[in-house]
C-alpha cells in the first residue's frame, strides 16, 4: 500500500508518519519510485505499537526508538529481548533517591521482600532495574509521610503482582511468534497499567461504599 | 514552632512554604505579631502531604487544594468525603474518547466487567467516574491494537484489584481520626501507584526468567 493507504488504516497522519519514519521509529518502505515507497501490514502493525508507546505510555521519542531497537536486536536472547524492551519503558514517578536518608532503610525492606516472594532473578539485579529503584524511591516516600510500609504491608502487593505476571505472561505467549511476543510485551506492559489502576480506583469507590453505607455485601 | 523550624521539620524550605500558604495548599499559622506565626505538628503533616501530592503524585496545585477542601468537607458523610477527595486526583493517562468508534465498544466491556464483579457502587456511577473513563480509554486503546482485552482478560485484574482494596481499606482504617483516614486515603491511592506498577514489573521480569531461561521455580 502507498502512504495515504497506511495513513487510512493506522489512523496516523501522513506528517507524523513521515516524522516516525525520519525518527526511525517506522521501518522504511520498499522504495518503489523516487518518490514512492510500498508499505505492509508490519507497517500498520508498528505504527500502532509507536502510538501506543508515545501516545498512551508518555514514552519519549528517543526511548521509544530503544524499545523497538531492544525489540529487534536478535543477539539477545528472548528473555533479554523482553527485559530490554519493558526496561527502557518510562518510569513517570521514579523519584531521585540520592541523598536520601530513608532511601537506605527503604532498599533493605526491598530486599527483604524479595528475598521474602523468593525472587531471586530481581534480587540478583537489584538497583540496575529502574522498577526497583521506583520501589525503593515509593518506599521511602512512604515512610517519610509516617505511612506503614514495610514487608507486612508490600507482601500482599507483591503476590498479587506475582498472580498477575503469570496471567500477562499467559497471554504473551499468545502470540505466534518471539517478535511479536516482544511487541505485546511492550504493549501490554505500557497499556495495562491504567487499566490496573483505574481498576484498583473502581475498587476502592466499591469497597468504600461497602464499609461505610450500609452499602450490600455482593450475593 | 516558627517558620524555621517548620521548614526544618518538615525538610520545605521556607519559600516553598510560603508558596503553599498564598496558594492555600497550607493553613495559615496562628498569627503572634504583625511578620511571625506559630505552626504545629498538623502544619508539619499537611506539608508532607502537600509535597506527596505535588512531587510524588504529580498533581497540579489547584487539584491539591480541590483534594485539600474535599478531605475538610465535613458536610459530606464520610464515604464521600473519601470518595471526593481520591476522585480529584489526576488520572495521567486518561486519553479522550470522544469521537472514538472503539469507545462505545470498550464501555459495554467495562459495564460487562463491573455486572460480573458485582462492583453496584461504579455501576451507578459510571461515566461519572474518572476511573471508569480511564478504563473504557485504556481497554479502547488495547482492542485498537488488536490485542486481546476483553471481560476474561480483565476479570483477573479486576479480581486482584479488589483484594487490593480490602487491604488497602483495612490500612486506612487503621488511622485513628476521620480526617486521618481521608489523609492516608490520598496518599496511599497515590503513594502506593508506583509501588503497585514497579511491583507487576518485577514480577514480569522473574516471571520472563522462570519460563525463558530455565529459572529454578521457588522451593
Amino acid at each position: 500500500m502507498r502512504l495515504a493507504e497506511l495513513s487510512e488504516r493506522s489512523g496516523v497522519s501522513t506528517a507524523t508518519i513521515k516524522y516516525y519514519l525520519r525518527e526511525g521509529l517506522l521501518q522504511p518502505g520498499r522504495r518503489i519510485s523516487a518518490t514512492q515507497a510500498e508499505y505492509g501490514d508490519e507497517h500498520v502493525r508498528r505504527l500502532r505499537l509507536v502510538r501506543a508507546l508515545i501516545q498512551l505510555g508518555k514514552v519519549p521519542v528517543a526511548t521509544a526508538r530503544e524499545v523497538i531497537a531492544a525489540a529487534e536486536d536478535t543477539s539477545l536472547d528472548h528473555h533479554w529481548r523482553l527485559g530490554a524492551a519493558t526496561w527502557a519503558l518510562a518510569h513517570g514517578r521514579e523519584a531521585a533517591t540520592d541523598d536520601d536518608p530513608a532511601a537506605e532503610a527503604a532498599a533493605r525492606t526491598v530486599n527483604a521482600l524479595l528475598e521474602h516472594l523468593d525472587w531471586r532473578h530481581d534480587q540478583e539485579l537489584g538497583e540496575l532495574s529502574p522498577a526497583y529503584r521506583t520501589l525503593v524511591a515509593a518506599v521511602a516516600s512512604l515512610r517519610r509521610l509516617g505511612y506503614p510500609c514495610g514487608v507486612a504491608q508490600l507482601l500482599p502487593y507483591g503476590r498479587l503482582a506475582a498472580q498477575l505476571a503469570v496471567s500477562d505472561l499467559d497471554l504473551i505467549e499468545e502470540e505466534p511468534t518471539p517478535a511479536a511476543q516482544i511487541e505485546a510485551a511492550v504493549a501490554l506492559t505500557v497499556l495495562y497499567e491504567p487499566v490496573l489502576l483505574s481498576l484498583r480506583r473502581l475498587a476502592h469507590a466499591e469497597e468504600s461504599a461497602r464499609r461505610f453505607t450500609g452499602g450490600e455485601k455482593p450475593a
